[in-house]
């Protein structure tokens, strides 16, 4: 089948102007039975519901017509073959394939090698190497066995890492953990705060750049040997590995007690299935739970491969958010995960979605007359109830949403109070709300009380929020948002939009910029 | 002079009608003159700077103006001075006067006693006990110093606090610190994390709640009083302190090592400056940086009196925050603090601005016409410019932004790496951001290098993120909001909106609710 990339248009697409001219389903109409007949099952445990979302049968129709037209999943199996995605960068896109082959008899060779063989020998590594920290054979220069380890990176290189730690340090004892902390921003305030947290005797440092170039990073590093000199520990690089490509300066250094790879088929923000998520990951709680995660979103990505949209949740939530942008004009998604482990996660999901889909020219470099990637914001339920859901219940404009839930806990303690456990006013909060914002409730006489209701909904549901369910949520989110790239005709995989600053970051600390401008900025902070 | 309490219009207000008519300053002609003169000093260090703002010397007039006809100044006044504002449950707004009295010679009584004197008398009994606990005269019942503090609380319990405490951890020595921890979410998991890290036996357990009755908080706390006695604790209640309003049921337990007061008066999201933030950041750090923080707010608050718009960057901010929203139509605003410390500034804010401003209705309780509070999100810099910055820089909409900057660190580590230390490049980022989003950088080769700049920014500028600084810059976000609430005529004191949520909860966990919907939506969790 020939592949055609074209541009959202209503000349491309002939569904696309008919979605233009059905009615949205007012979800205060939803009944029982819609309730519970649109939910899509998903691969581990995971399914999508979405009836208090304002799409019809119509809808859904011209969804799977606009699928069909726009050869998403003929897209996606292309992107799994190796074929060049990242346009701009003139590169493949494989993080699929740190989690295994979506397409059984693929290979795909770069770099003289075949690099689904590539990734699984980097993977073994990653086992290897935590298992040998984990129990004691490898140990500090010092002869002690390592108890903290302190991921260096910033980006891709810290925001999924960190949010996927986060939810899941409740999955092993803490007697089973090593004591993991982040350091990102290059204010000297964020090593300060987890230096004091530390005894660095006993610390492994991962530092994590992909180019081996990045500013905060590799600052962050010199930082912390400058430190650990001060603290007695001459030679530091005896205590750090580095997760970085081939051909970054890092990779060069043989003091350094391992070096794991990645390369440039692997974007920043798709890389926790990668060693950049794999090791601290492996280090903190052991491999297998890391290889549970990859498992899941290795499942999730096969699942992604069906092509009817009542059957794929993570295509029909890609034409959803299609849909809430570029029908009903709303320019923004909230998600909203009842799970405190997930704290982190929408952090993570900023990025992702963002910095793949914020861009205004098309995977060829023209720009594109219609809107694309909106602004993603949350956080943990029910902390956000008592918070900006004010403004989601009672604003003056109507802002998507998606919730994510989960049946069980993943920690073991839980109270009765008043007749139910904590785990039961989670959910029972999570369904509230879903009601809450679908139907509303009439108040005519005060009407500060009065809920208009036909605020949006979709919800991602999983058994429990573990490693394997983890793995395929993540593969839901960056399944989703390739989809959505096709859609609209992006390259979803480059980042030039962060090149600019970083010109002007150096011209201000190399002092050769004559800009008046810069100079007049710059005095501000003096 | 009579007040008037107006919907915004072109009917109230003439110079709204002008601005619509005067074109919006296109920020890439900005020069240096502007750039230097474009600033508004307010309290305790701060600076307000708006040269990179697209607003022209004729829209400040019109601000002047507009200003003026909606009385901003007066309605503060009357706030300050008792006035019913909180008009949907007939209430006083009082929370200025837990940091001093902004208008000298007022007196506010109600419930007996007059509000000033009452508010001092709690903070007198945060300094006793606060600096009792710290020198260990107040022991735990096991005779031995109290290490650990965990606060439970939710919403505006919760946010304020934590934001604050984690953005003052470097202000002491760590051996000078008390360890704190939060718990804030009904799901368990929550409460598992913390107690995982901390002696139950050497920890005071804050409990905070205005009305004695919110579901998470009361949860959580019996939650914790199961897992103490578990744990050999007889009587979690020796080592409870309850912060609470008078006529809570909380306040009837004799049994707690100590009660702390607040009133109805004073809304959760403006909390902070009360015994809801100041027992905690007391106990933390020290009851003089507590102290600190009120004088830094008191400061500002009084700055808040200037009527001169040129002359006040809090009624200047909340001009530009209406202007993007009214006039040129945006409906969310970034807040990116460059700073580490303030990692969960901007998650306070949201709810600060999202719950007091996203209202459909005026205080008069009638449905308005215009947008009224937009969505708020953000992330600390650098770590956003490798996340979202790139939907930011090139994405299909502008989003107007608010840097926070700082000339120095809290902390004292810091090195010089290739000629700069991490501070400079901290702020060389900062400005080069800045600079790229206004100027942007024309690519007419390869539009996915173009950068079309006239992307507004605002930034408030301190010396160094103190407690007296950090103080001024919540007053500064209060004040704001809150003349904002004035010129959209709303009553950004009341939270009606998070209640029909709390309604439905109750229903489904007492089992009576016949709504099938309800029902069915229940069964997806089952």
């Amino acid at each position: 089948m020939k592949i055609h990339y074209k541009n959202l248009s209503t000349k491309s697409y002939g569904c696309y102007k008919d979605l233009k001219n059905i009615k949205p389903f007012d979800v205060r109409h939803t009944d029982a039975e819609r309730i519970k007949s649109y939910i899509v099952n998903e691969a581990s445990s995971l399914k999508f519901f979405y009836a208090f979302t304002p799409v019809s049968e119509d809808i859904l129709k011209c969804f799977q017509t606009l699928s069909e037209e726009a050869q998403l999943i003929e897209k996606y199996k292309e992107l799994l073959s190796g074929k060049i995605m990242n346009t701009g960068e003139n590169r493949m896109v494989l993080h699929h394939l740190t989690r295994g082959r979506v397409l059984d008899s693929v290979e795909v060779f770069a770099d003289g090698v075949e690099k689904g063989d590539f990734y699984k020998k980097e993977l073994n590594k990653i086992k290897d190497f935590s298992e040998k920290i984990r129990s004691g054979e490898i140990k500090t220069p010092y002869g002690e066995k390592y108890e903290y380890v302190v991921q260096i990176g910033i980006g891709g290189s810290d925001l999924g890492p960190r949010a996927l730690w986060h939810a899941l340090s409740l999955i092993k004892k803490p007697e089973e953990q090593l004591n993991i902390h982040f350091i990102s921003n290059v204010d000297p305030d964020d090593a300060n705060l987890v230096l004091s947290k530390i005894d660095v005797k006993k610390t492994l440092f991962i530092l994590v750049s992909k180019s081996g170039t990045t500013q905060e990073t590799l600052t962050n590093g010199e930082l912390i040997k400058k430190y650990l000199k001060e603290k007695g520990v001459n030679e530091p690089d005896l205590q750090t590995v580095v997760v970085t490509s081939e051909s970054s300066p890092l990779s060069q250094n043989k003091n350094y007690a391992g070096i794991f790879l990645m390369d440039d088929f692997i974007g920043g923000r798709y890389s926790s299935s990668s060693a950049v998520g794999g090791l601290v990951l492996s280090l903190a709680f052991g491999f297998d739970t890391f290889k549970e995660f990859l498992e899941g979103a290795h499942e999730e990505d096969v699942y992604c491969l069906n092509s009817s949209v009542k059957e794929n949740g993570v295509l029909l939530d890609a034409l959803i958010g299609f849909y809430y942008r570029n029908i009903l004009k709303y320019p923004y998604l909230a998600i909203l995960p009842y799970s405190q482990m997930l704290n982190r996660f929408p952090a993570h999901l900023q990025q992702l979605d963002m910095e793949s889909n914020g861009k205004s020219v098309n995977r060829f470099g023209k720009k594109i007359s219609y809107s694309s990637g909106p602004v993603i914001f949350g956080e943990p339920g029910t902390n956000g109830q008592h918070s900006f859901y004010q403004l989601l219940h009672q604003g003056t404009d109507i802002i998507p949403l998606q919730f994510i839930g989960f049946k069980k806990n993943q920690g073991n303690l839980d109270v009765s109070v008043n007749g139910s456990t904590s785990r039961e006013k989670l959910n029972a909060n999570l369904a509230a709300q879903m009601v809450a914002f679908t139907y509303g409730r009439k108040n005519e006489v005060n009407l500060n009380k009065n809920f208009s209701g036909n605020r949006f909904s979709s919800l991602i549901l999983g058994d429990i929020p573990n490693a394997r369910t983890l793995g395929a949520l993540l593969s839901h989110y960056e399944n989703k948002v390739m989809f959505q790239g096709f859609l609209w005709n992006l390259n979803s995989f480059d980042q030039e939009g962060v090149q600019l600053g970083k010109v002007l970051t150096k011209q201000i600390l190399s002092g050769d910029s004559n800009d008046e401008n810069l100079k007049a900025v710059m005095s501000l902070f003096s």
